[in-house]
């Protein structure tokens, strides 16, 4: 594992000492990368093969050089679509915690660890909360999470569990936002917001070292990416150019990054087609997929750069379109997605649709949680009740989407 | 992968054809198990390395010759405790549908679809009908599925969602069987209940496989394995025999197998206890462990005689002292085990308090499933609601259990 040499601003390119535990850029509240030496990392970086930890730890070699809070995170399958040649799912629901969160999360909390951090606060859609909780208890650490009030059951359940102190916000993240940047000071909490500290992007980098990893080493010609704060997206964008300067991959057309969103939710589309470099707050923001109700992401505009880099899009779909999806992937490939993972199934046939991509174009899509993790959200949406009266359906009819066959 | 030679009665040792589908032995309704050439095998059954697939499929040339029906079921991780050097928990949540039950269905189904099965009918405890929901629509098949009503919420929704045949009963599993023994021939349905086929067992043998090879193909000195129908603890047993057989395992000292189960419903502790080699049906059953709710295992005495053979035990525990277990494992070592499991942990603090096993012993327990499964289970047992007066609690208090700290 290499030491970091420093942190570097993504707006201002300043760089920021990592000796001691950093938040955002002092000159211009960017967002801090993690940096190395480029020439000592070309000596000791080793491209993992068969015989490497089968977790994201595989690529330690690119990692800070720490000793890791680890539950067994990342490695996740890559799943060849039964229906569809070209398509794999990077099936993110086998982390623990059941969701990708857990990538980035691992990687912030071994490092609070490392600096010796005891009490760490995130505003959360959900799941971030659910894998804070889990690693803090892992470690040793105290966590303060807020999450909104209706954050699937699974959420909160999973922090009280843990043993976080959860509070339940009647709002949305921005709210639960607020609110640890109020008190974080009074309490000694350490921030562990999205893109608030350099290392929940450096955890989940590891998800660009495995998609590419599992090619082949080759890049796909997409990545799908159902977008809230963005952290995954960036962080593989950030994969792809280290990969490339260790030659770990052959520098070439890296993938068109789809960022997806719900049209309940959907800041950054906006954006997109709008022209903007930046978002607006997305007002009376509501949506099924609870992780993708983030409406004014901080790292809007490095998501917005990467997508017209890659000459990707943006795109968002409606609840309705969501929900068709997830079911149509659950009864045709057998894969319970979660409802922000079926928000790109459903992009993905739009694209193919609107002749973006053409089946013959090597796609990647994150589902980045379980739908196991959405039991309430999803029963309500499709209408489950366990009552006699429901006594063998032949089909349950679903909220007039699947129509009884 | 090997061809089946036969299949083997596992009461009278009577030979069976493996050609056409088969269900138990037609002399005496004992459990089939799969035999390979043992010579052939011995010539051609190679031990995975770095480079095998990482699923349970990296011993396909141990399973039968066959197109696998897959979902990247198996090859879970084993995770070291933080708190006890020589225990690991072996995390089944991370399979397809947050199960074990993954491995025996990924098997049953692919033997299924092989055979140009149609239709496929089971009760289930909960978990094995989500399983059997999912492959069956990987696999284009009809499922069937009986379960009680009061299961966890997401065992009905993933029936559902997978397209599958949901019967919710108003009673156990016992009597979801009846009702599948009842119906199977007028509809056509072919019964994979547990021990009722012979590839459930087959597809389970994988975790003996995988435990093996992750502690460097040595036995650990005892499993703990939650039992109902029992099938995980017999599919490991028979996968020592064989890879004793094939030299992959020093022929040593197979370890102490622990079958625990809840005091709600205990059958095979009762007749241990009693020195039967046959369990009676127990009445009255109730756990919040919903997969231990196995009132009458149908294959009671191979369970028995397993655990007696290898010096191991049967053991029983309330269902508050498995709520406390699960609390303290997810609080102290960030791990949300399934109920099962959490039994399985409470047996462990037992049995090291009884001196039946000491802190030296290498032990290893079976996580068999996401403690995500249980959501609405669980939130009642830990009193949880999300009201507005709940706001900011230090410690939820827990039933009494946990006292706030
Ligand atoms: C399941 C799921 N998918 C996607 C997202 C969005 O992730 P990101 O913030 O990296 O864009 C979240 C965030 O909560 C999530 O929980
Ligand atoms: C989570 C879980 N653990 C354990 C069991 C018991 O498994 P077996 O029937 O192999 O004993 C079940 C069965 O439903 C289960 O769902
Ligand atoms: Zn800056
Ligand atoms: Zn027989």
């Amino acid at each position: 594992m290499p030491a970091i040499s420093f942190l570097e601003c993504s707006r201002c390119a300043k760089h920021v000492s990592a000796d001691t535990p950093q938040t955002v850029c002092p000159a211009c509240a960017g967002a801090l990368y993690v940096r190395y030496d480029s020439d000592s990392l070309k000596q000791t970086a080793v491209r993992p093969d068969g015989n490497a930890t089968q977790s994201m730890w595989r690529y330690a070699s690119v990692l800070p050089e720490v000793e890791p809070v680890t539950l067994g995170e990342g490695w996740t399958p890559m799943l060849h679509s039964r229906r569809h040649e070209n398509l794999w799912i990077k099936e993110e629901a086998a982390n623990p915690t059941g969701t990708f969160k857990a990538r980035g999360l691992a990687m912030a909390v071994t490092m609070a660890k490392h600096y010796g951090l005891e009490k760490l606060a995130a505003p959360s859609a959900g799941n971030a909360a659910g894998a804070l909780a889990a690693y803090a208890a892992a470690a040793g650490i105290e966590a303060h999470i807020f999450m909104p009030r209706d954050v699937p059951m699974a959420n909160y359940l999973e922090g009280v569990a843990y043993g976080a102190h959860v509070t339940l916000v009647d709002g949305l993240i921005s709210d639960c936002a607020r609110m640890v940047a109020e008190r974080k000071d009074k309490e000694g909490w350490f921030d562990i917001s999205t893109l608030k500290e350099p290392f929940r992007v450096e955890g989940k980098k590891t998800m660009g070292y495995e998609l590419v990893e599992q090619l082949g080493w080759t890049y796909p010609d997409a990545v799908f990416y159902p977008t809230g704060g963005g952290v995954g997206l960036i962080g593989m964008w950030k994969a792809f150019e280290e990969m490339e300067q260790l030659g770990w991959v052959a520098p070439g057309r890296r993938p068109k990054m789809i960022a997806v969103q719900a049209s309940g939710c959907a800041p950054v589309a906006r954006a997109y087609r709008e022209g903007a470099s930046v978002s607006k707050m997305f007002e009376n923001a509501a949506t099924f997929a609870a992780g993708l109700r983030v409406p004014k992401p901080y790292g809007d505009s490095i998501i917005l750069d990467i997508v017209r880099k890659s000459e990707g899009t943006v795109i968002d779909i409606p609840d309705d379109r969501i929900l068709e999806s997830l079911l149509d992937w659950s009864r045709n490939e057998g894969l319970l997605l979660c409802p922000e993972g079926a928000t790109a199934t459903a992009a993905y046939d739009q694209l193919i649709a609107d002749g973006f991509l053409t089946p013959k174009d090597r796609v990647v899509i994150f589902n980045t949680g379980a739908g196991l993790k959405y039991v309430d959200t999803l029963a309500e949406a499709m209408h489950l009740t366990r009552t006699p009266e429901k006594e063998y359906p032949e089909r349950v009819p679903v909220g007039g989407i699947i129509t009884p066959q």
